[in-house]
């Protein structure tokens, strides 16, 4: 798994700085995790296979969450594209879109399937062979969801020289990842744990922004492999987290404390500060393993 | 008057190519025209005092034409903006915006008045001591304006030594301005043209962006001083001018010619064109004082 950051910064984009958008590529997917203005410049900038994207996951209608998602929109168009493209977010982002693709009597040349949102539980909004998204209902000044995305436990992986050794058939190796016991050549019963090595371990990723300090979602991001979780302000500014409903990076570290992830990302920095190594500080004295979000910047999860 | 090209290409934002947008400085006037995806930040990278727009103009709802729009809005509100923010754009472009903020929750701390048109006639939608706007109505897919952005003629100037030569008294200065014979100190007349200078002729700014070859706009535009005309293709490229309802660059200069304009900008390239040195050549063939805009580029019009 692996988060390509286009932009952590919150509020309005800069010369140097960009709002929230970010890919996850998970089980050959390439996830879009909100899209700030400038998106799709940032696509190009790292050099995204960015039509490879086919799902679009959008926390909030506040714009530097989601501005340059008609413009990414847009340019598909532009580029011919012809595969789906899935929308997540709140609802009336569906509206929104369409009703700038009418004024500007846009042609369709691929669907667009819009999934909104508004329930105040986590719900499953995506799942396939391989991997699974659940929404992490979250606390701001509009109605806002985190996501977490979550690798399936794979098959067992055969342990060759001893299926050989076992004299077990090539037709029973299917059932062999999937954990099932078989009979071998001679008939005897073979113990899958003798034959097959544990599956790798599902990874998982939490992102979540904008939020005030939410404990409620813990149950939501517990154990998750890494979370993303916003950090607006610092200390200092602690008075500012309860009229703007953002976190502090104290209060980011807490929540990955509590639910005991493996790894913490901050990011969605108020653009007031130049000098971003104090929300590391500032969070490492509750949790250890703690990254800052950087645009253009590169997480093997 | 002076103009600064924040982004002269058509289509899609890239890494080192913005779409439409340009400031119009004119008699202490800041004018924004078209805001593509990006505006702000081009504003700020090209130390623009944005604060300072009051006036928007936005000529149709394609994407490159207004994307960024709401963008800007929002970073206004969130600078504290208090003053008055026109915009004059096509109907339904209120709509696109009020929707957004509505869902978005944003507080106004300043009031937004939309002027929609929908006329297919030049109108006037703006007018001041020193300046008027008028629209160009164009052709293109959806309803599409230029502007036409004229100075009034000013006050005469006194040629002082001349008026205190005549002895004529002060108070009679501003008549003399207006253009008014006057009476001097001894009871004579005196002719306003012995102690005045003409004012400077009055100068004018036409933006032509998106259109195809469209003569029938040429009274709206003749005589300006510059006219910035969209050349979408090079004359290769020809045939995609009836689908798309662009223009080439030498439609663009038989405009110019036809219009008997002082100066010809070209821009809206399509972004296929690795080099615009052509666009330049084959517009010269047809007018000659042909010059090409480029992103950050500032014309002294």
């Amino acid at each position: 798994m692996e988060l390509t950051i286009l932009g952590c910064y919150s509020a309005t984009p800069r010369v140097n700085t960009n709002p929230t958008a970010q890919v996850l590529t998970i089980k050959n997917h390439l996830f879009l995790i909100d899209c700030g203005e400038g998106t799709q410049v940032q696509l190009r900038r790292y050099k995204v296979k960015f039509s490879r994207i086919k799902h679009v996951f959008i926390s909030h209608l506040h714009g530097d969450h989601y501005f340059g998602l008609i413009g990414l929109i847009s340019t598909f168009m532009l580029l011919g594209r012809e595969a789906e493209l899935h929308i997540y977010g709140p609802k009336g982002i569906k509206e929104i879109i369409l009703l700038q693709l009418k004024l500007g009597k846009a042609w369709f040349n691929y669907p667009i399937i819009f999934h909104e949102l508004e329930s105040k539980e986590s719900q499953l909004i995506f799942e396939d062979e391989k991997v699974e998204v659940h929404t992490v209902p979250l606390k701001h000044r509009v109605y806002t969801n985190g996501f977490v995305f979550k690798e399936k436990l794979g098959d067992r992986k055969l342990n060759i020289s001893e299926v050989v050794n076992a004299k077990i058939g090539v037709s029973y190796y299917q059932k062999l990842k999937q954990g099932f016991d078989v009979e071998n050549e001679e008939g005897l019963m073979i113990s899958n744990k003798k034959v097959t090595f544990n599956p790798e371990s599902p990874k998982s990723y939490a992102f979540c922004s904008d939020t005030a300090y939410y404990p409620e979602c813990i149950p939501n991001i517990e154990n998750v492999t890494a979370l993303y979780h916003e950090a607006t302000f610092l200390n200092e500014h602690e008075k500012m987290c309860k009229p703007t409903r953002h976190s502090t990076a104290q209060q980011a570290a807490l929540i990955a404390k509590e639910a005991n992830v493996g790894q913490l990302i901050l990011g969605h920095y108020s653009t007031r500060y130049a000098n971003l190594s104090k929300f590391k500080e500032e969070a490492s004295a509750i949790f250890e393993n703690v990254e800052l979000a950087e645009d253009g910047k590169v997480f093997k999860i």
